[in-house]
């Protein structure tokens, strides 16, 4: 884009949302995600910053018409690139889309702007003694309307489902421009085709969304967690999938393995027996009563297997387990200054192997692996080590990746439990897609978005022969 | 058709299914479903009943490129008109896809054809220990494609939600003919585009559901339940939203007026106190002990406001509840010969209202109404008494269920709760809907079904300006 039309692109947009709040890109490497640098290099024009859906509908309108690419961008917390602008044009920042329309106690429902945080919705939940269960890592820094798009989950997903079990309704904005409101304050619908649905984990490739209404639940009375610990990986994990298979379902059940422990055991709150390959972090929440009862069950169903169960004896104690199980990617970060970071699901019968095959894939691509993430869910989090420096290494952890990937569809599962497909793993989805599928769901999005400029080159990549225009050459 | 035509698209359905699974249609009316006759009068060529989703692949490729419409047929217990055809062409029915593949007991899943009825699904959990909780109304007759293929509800979705939240995957031919199958086998999922989600509830018009990996659920231990009673109806609605805002979530709150009181007070296995108004039978489960407790806090929740909680003392009692409580429509059917069934949904602290206007709306038009149903979701199932032969009592029992829409879209609900759109509910789409939420709906429709042949007529009618080809000529 040549500077006289990026000039006039920024006043264009300062005159929907004013002057403070739309701005040139300078330097598009600000506009990576949480996942670094990827192979192909973040390229914007422009940056804005509205104030209230009418005027995100106001934006896209003028850059709709004009054939501009617009990226969504919520808290950039994302581990697959989806915030991060690969084709020119209007990165549209959402984080002043701040409104709290307060907690309806009737209808256990609170209605937020997309840009608020993840965090806060916790917060605002617990203020009026209710929980918004969905979880994901970074939820201080992560905004809802991110954690909507990508259908974000977290170690509670396993209890409570990831966030597109928790979305009511959505506000949003559709090409060419155009505020919705999809879904109903009612608690069975059978009337629209469920755009709302197909709206959540669409990664801003269907439309922005700038709001939504999502459903609180009452906070558990009691929690009880603590450490199953096992002298060897397989006994553990397939210990996870008998657990489930039994009946009980546990709030969260993490995994950590011997590799994790190898850089963690350190710190951990509570002294681990030797020996220990493979633990678990389980906690389990009801009413009063239920909890201790249901973690009887657990340590009933781990007694065969395990070394160990230690139960936490405090409130505190269980939260400093979490908080141990938090510091993991940092710790992990620490050993070689940077990992790639795997996300991929199988069935949870399928764990045992899935560990047994990231650890094979990690030696053959000379990659440092561990492995920890959402057991109960089947959601694997391997961390490839790299030097950040290294350009040799971080190709081999590409390539590892795309095994992962491999292995978890062999193994019946998929390429994103919870991180999404954004632009680095959109070529998987060919993997994982029959070509009828594919034509499927690039169809769909061509019919919400004909000109393909909704954050271009993130999720499902529509086939050539069914694309429409190019991107046009004005964001060139 | 001319009958030339017709003996040959009968001889092409013949050739992919065998000559016994393939005819012409002598007699549309056949097709009705379970709303009887509407405004538009059922219209088919020939009908055919695939084994394999190969063959239903085969007969949506065959049609689809003839410009042949087709509507697909399950149990034809709808009572929205989905299940009719309006357009001539090809009724594909599914009954014969019945393949079941046995119980995964370590995923609790279970594999089945569309065509297996909704009370074979229950069977099969029920033997295994385990429960399906979708219980729509004609669960011998309705099958599970159509259950899916309308989001079907029930009074367990109360607690356990309706069809779309049990599907973990979907099998279906898409246009132009192609199979393909629809998420995984997996807890959590944040890759593709959900097509499935969007598919539960399209009622035929976004592809042919041809089988489903549905999800089962440990079946309850303990089962507590009775009815509530009250001498004032606004006290009784009014008590639901109170007893859900105060955090109980039984499994099942299912109201009846003082109108459907009259007709079957007499029946009812309990002596109901003099002064009855309104009633509520209420269910609550879960783990052994905690049903029981969960009761005491109904009965604590409801001693303000009802004149008595009576508990059934035995699991007999509480099945004779529910028998009585199934007997409603056929009772209500006897006074007049029939009814025009309402199926809305309010925001469950407005079922009050919901029900004083639908009394109104029934004198309005002068038709004997009364009212059961959901009450713990909102959702009401009015019943505008008619004599089937008189058009006058007809025509203005389509008028108030007009009306009954508009009111449940002013009170922020919806005009289905769990019946579907079908034909019947067509027209009002448009008042609920925002224009750009039709045109997003009928966007996505043509672009899974280009030719607007999948079950033309129902759900939401393409805009004219959007439709691309009419209905081809040689279904005339």
């Amino acid at each position: 884009m040549t500077t006289t039309i990026r000039t006039s692109l920024v006043e264009a947009l300062a005159s929907i949302v004013g002057s403070r709040f739309a701005g040139q890109v300078e330097d598009p490497s600000t506009l990576l995600d949480a996942a670094g640098p990827l192979s192909q290099p973040p390229r914007a024009d422009a940056w804005v910053r509205p104030k209230t859906p009418g005027e995100v509908a106001g934006v896209l309108a003028w850059c709709y018409e004009r054939g501009v690419a617009v990226t969504p961008r919520g808290g950039a917390t994302g581990l697959s690139g989806g915030a991060v602008p690969l084709s020119g044009g209007v990165v549209i920042a959402l984080d002043r889309l701040t409104r709290v329309g307060g907690v309806d106690h009737r209808r256990w429902l609170l209605d937020v702007g997309a840009g608020v945080t993840t965090a806060h919705v916790h917060r605002l939940a617990r203020e009026n003694g209710l929980n918004f269960p969905p979880d994901p890592g970074a939820a201080e820094q992560s905004q809802i309307g991110g954690n909507i798009a990508t259908n974000a989950g977290g170690p509670h997903a396993l209890k409570y489902g990831a966030t597109r079990a928790w979305v009511t309704g959505i506000e949003a904005v559709l090409a060419p421009g155009e505020l919705v409101r999809l879904g109903a304050p009612v608690r069975k619908d059978s009337s629209e085709l469920d755009l709302k649905s197909l709206l959540v984990g669409s990664e801003g490739t269907l439309g922005i969304i700038t709001g939504a209404l999502v459903r609180l639940t009452p906070a558990p009375e009691e929690r009880v967690g603590g450490l199953a610990l096992f002298a060897d990986a397989r006994a553990g994990a397939t210990a996870v999938g008998d657990l489930l298979a039994s009946g009980v379902l546990p709030a969260a059940v993490e995994y950590f393995d011997a590799a994790t422990l190898a850089l963690v055991a350190a710190t951990c709150p509570v002294e681990l027996p030797t020996g220990t390959a493979f633990g678990l972090l389980i906690e389990v929440d009801g009413r009063a009563g239920e909890a201790a009862r249901e973690w009887r069950e657990v340590e009933d169903a781990l007694a065969g297997s395990s070394s160990a169960v230690l139960r936490a004896g405090t409130a505190g104690e269980l939260q400093r387990l979490w908080d141990w199980r938090h510091s993991f990617p940092g710790v992990v970060m620490t050993l070689r200054g940077g990992f790639r970071s795997g996300d991929v699901v199988v069935p949870v019968d399928q764990l045992a192997d899935a560990l047994q095959r990231t650890g094979e894939i990690g030696r053959e691509y000379g990659l440092r692996t561990c492995s920890f993430g959402h057991g109960g869910d089947g959601n694997l989090h391997p961390a490839f080590m790299i030097d950040p420096r290294d350009a040799g290494e971080i190709e081999r952890a590409h390539r590892a990746a795309d095994a992962l990937a491999d292995m978890a569809l062999e193994l019946g599962g998929t390429v994103s439990g919870e991180h999404g497909i954004g632009s680095l793993k959109a070529r998987f989805m060919a993997r994982q897609c029959s070509p009828a599928v594919l034509r499927a769901q690039a169809a769909v999005r061509l019919a919400l978005d004909p000109k393909l400029l909704l954050n271009p080159g993130k999720k499902v990549l529509p086939a050539p022969e069914a694309r429409g225009d190019p991107i046009p050459s004005i964001a060139s």
